[in-house]
């Protein structure tokens, strides 16, 4: 494969390289580069948004490069040091293992185990000790932490800024220079922090690393960011039927940009899919196609095989299907929530016109009965159906 | 001794107490209290305008207090962090523990080495790691360190602030937390960071400490603060001779202030001393009380009785008196210097304009030779005589 395919597929997807000629220069040096990527230890459960940062890791692998993949375990053990927060509590060497392990089974669906680096910060951190960590912040000065945007604006507005917040960004950037990594991958989000490694490598005389900054993927809804919080997410370990179904019912709008961010399938394979499109084939076909890679891809072809006849079928009164998903919403402050929220929340209808028109038209049905547009639901269990082929069992909490 | 008597004492000469009800507060519980005062591992060469704090430190030893002298090796091990500075390396372990032992040979002159704590802050701080300075730092935030006055400034006029420098009023305010500190004594230009050591503690759940600061002496001149720099200063270690010549030079408007911070006597004794020279004493003798006192301090009772007896001898031409202090003063960017800016700085006349007077009526020698008043010298070595009784070997560099 050439420089310039290299290139391209680097680039797919792929919101800012800073410095791209530095990222040709080390392609070109020929040695195995070490890229770099850091997870957070609290959070171990991923959904297509985070896998868009892991496909490009398996990039640079299927290249023959080192992928690191870093757990920020060493501010994890510290916990909230602030004390506010009492829902970050200090996590454990064993949550950490056990979170890393967790970690492991579900990216190793992606990457290949024996090309991949899994490593703990706290390994240099331990060490560093408290004359470290002064030299550290010693790097940089409070002038440039107070440009990066969140810090300028808190502290513009009279939002405090807890000092060690100050020291996060250099803790990340120490982990470019202690694996003396070539290339770290993040977030646009992560810009700043990126970019104090490439500083602080700079300093300890390596050459800076690459900053290659993927972007937040659009969830289901094709609008918002994915995020488990706004329910519009695909988790990797949900079940095949579910993630099928949720897949294929993504707008037509976002089905491209999914398939740039998440399809193995190459440039030029998707450029034919459009042209198909451009042709005359049903969009939908598409994302089954698209549907069928990814649950592939985490759960076996087997299983996907199976979720894409799964999905085909009309079902029955009374016959609850193999795999019919169960989705827990949160009632959050009110009561009761109306039913063409909770069919739009459960992924039951691929957008808020649906919604309206099956209920309008008696499609939606709760414990097998149609029911009204206007209908409430409280906290409990109900068994969930909009239209022929799509059904949920949903908790309300 | 009532509490009234203690608390006039402790009083005196100082600048601020923070808060005077908490510790009047402490002084009335009975308890044996923990009284901290925080040392520069790099320099532990003292004059007299040290002795100020290590004076405090000793009214409360005499009270029964337990007296911390703190060493802070911890930041002298990490040396300037930055790099910039070439001047400070890191000291070595070796250089610090004779660094302390400079300072026990000088501040038992003044303390009760059984009733004083000599600790070292790496004691703690080789221990806390890199997760306890972060945890350190989350006490503090940003904007309250940007409100000290010399990093407002900074900020203000874009002089760059190291992160690290954040911290350093941290660690000086965690030793309060790790010593237990009740009072912690300090400069006037260090009410900050005495401050923080307050707020850290009452976060860790411990009694603050009091904060008391004490004024940075004036130097032999009367106007500015005593340093090695300016030439100003009365050294400890000093020759007797020298110390005791040094300081019958003051101009009387200085004597006062320095009985009030240097002396021993009580404050009744001093009132006395006022007392009298309104009703007539030689104001000359009661300053040859104080460098009395002052040289006994740090040589003992025969040496301040010779420096003494040497002070009032009158000098016979070619016969250089046995405790000649010996004089080294700079000429900077000049090539030569004035006889009379020589004769001021080697503290050979009370004031300029005794230095003026001498000149003009030929009492100033070189060498034991009269001199006009616009001679200039320059480098070299001088044997200065000015009136009957004061002489000094000068060289100048």
């Amino acid at each position: 494969m050439s420089l310039e395919q290299t290139l391209a597929e680097l680039r797919r997807g792929t919101e800012e390289i800073l410095l791209e000629e530095d990222l040709i220069k080390k392609l070109e040096s020929g040695r195995k580069l070490r890229i770099k990527a850091g997870f957070d230890p609290t959070a171990p459960d991923l959904h297509l948004g985070h896998t868009v940062l892991i496909n490009k890791m398996r990039q640079f692998q299927e290249r023959g490069h080192t992928v690191i993949f870093l757990i920020g375990d060493f501010t994890g053990l510290i916990g909230d040091p602030s004390g506010k927060n009492a829902t970050r509590p200090p996590l454990t060497p064993e949550q950490i293992e056990a979170n890393a392990q967790t970690y492991k089974d579900q990216v190793f669906k992606i990457l290949d185990p024996e090309l991949t680096e899994v490593r703990f910060n706290s390994e240099w951190f331990s060490k560093i000790g408290a004359a470290g960590m002064i030299k550290l912040a010693a790097q940089h000065s409070v002038a440039r932490m107070l440009e990066r945007d969140d810090f300028k604006k808190r502290y513009k507005t009279n939002q405090p800024i807890a000092i060690h917040e100050f020291l996060y960004p250099l803790v990340q950037g120490y982990d470019s220079v202690a694996l003396e990594a070539d290339v770290e991958l993040g977030g646009t989000d992560q810009k700043f922090n990126l970019l104090v490694g490439r500083e602080l490598q700079k300093s300890e005389g390596q050459e800076p690393q690459v900053v290659m900054m993927v972007p937040l993927l659009e969830g289901l809804d094709g609008e918002k960011k994915m995020s488990k919080s706004l329910g519009n997410y695909v988790g990797i370990t949900e079940a095949p039927g579910v993630m099928f179904q949720k897949i294929v019912s993504i707008p037509d709008s976002l089905m491209w940009r999914w398939f740039e961010l998440l399809s193995f399938r190459s440039l030029e394979e998707i450029e034919q899919l459009k042209q198909d499109v451009a042709n005359g084939t049903n969009p939908r076909d598409i994302k089954m196609a698209l549907a069928r890679e990814l649950v592939a891809r985490f759960h076996g072809e087997e299983a996907a095989a199976n979720a894409h006849k799964g999905a085909g079928n009309v079902i029955k009164e009374g016959e609850v299907p193999e795999d019919t998903p169960e989705i827990t919403l949160e009632l959050e402050d009110q009561t009761e929530l109306p039913i063409s929220a909770i069919v739009n929340r459960a992924g039951l209808a691929a957008n808020a016109a649906q919604t309206r028109d099956m209920l309008k038209n008696g499609r939606v049905k709760v414990d097998w009965e149609p029911v009204e547009a206007t209908l409430k639901l409280g906290a409990g269990q109900y068994l969930i159906q909009a239209g022929k082929k799509k059904i949920a069992k949903v908790t309300l909490v």
